[in-house]
């Protein structure tokens, strides 16, 4: 058994409004900051228990479609950052 | 000038509560994954044009620590993802 080490990066999908980064890239833009684009999305971590990488990334994929984002609205990437002998 | 992409990824420090996490781990816990540690975040990305790496790095790294997070409760990771020529 090990520990599978995993961090998913949430984005909002092209079209879908982002009043958080837009407030956001205005109150720099008035800063006088030459910034544009500014996006706000998640950041999840978690650990799974699993015999392989395989059996982890099935889960992980699975945890994370289902339970974490909102496939209408989000796009995810997946990625497993270590593993871990247990 | 140039345009870099930026990305930053904001987490809690070390003993900091995130009641977020909590939650959505013991629900998982509940349907049965073999999950544990999870952990919110925010991902952010933005655009800054300047001249060189060096400064667009210096103003990054100055947006981040001053506007985008709170440096008692949050750390950062900064990452340069890609340049284009503009």
């Amino acid at each position: 058994m090990k520990k599978y080490i995993f961090e998913v990066l949430i984005t909002l999908k092209n079209g879908i409004l982002d009043p958080q980064g837009l407030a956001t890239q205005k109150v720099l833009k008035r800063m006088n900051y030459p910034i544009d684009n500014v996006k706000f999305g998640k950041l999840i971590t978690f650990e799974i228990d699993a015999e392989d990488i395989k059996k982890a990334e099935d889960l992980a994929n699975e945890i994370t479609y289902n339970s974490l984002i909102n496939p209408v609205l989000e796009n995810y990437e997946l990625k497993m950052l270590r593993e871990i002998e247990i």
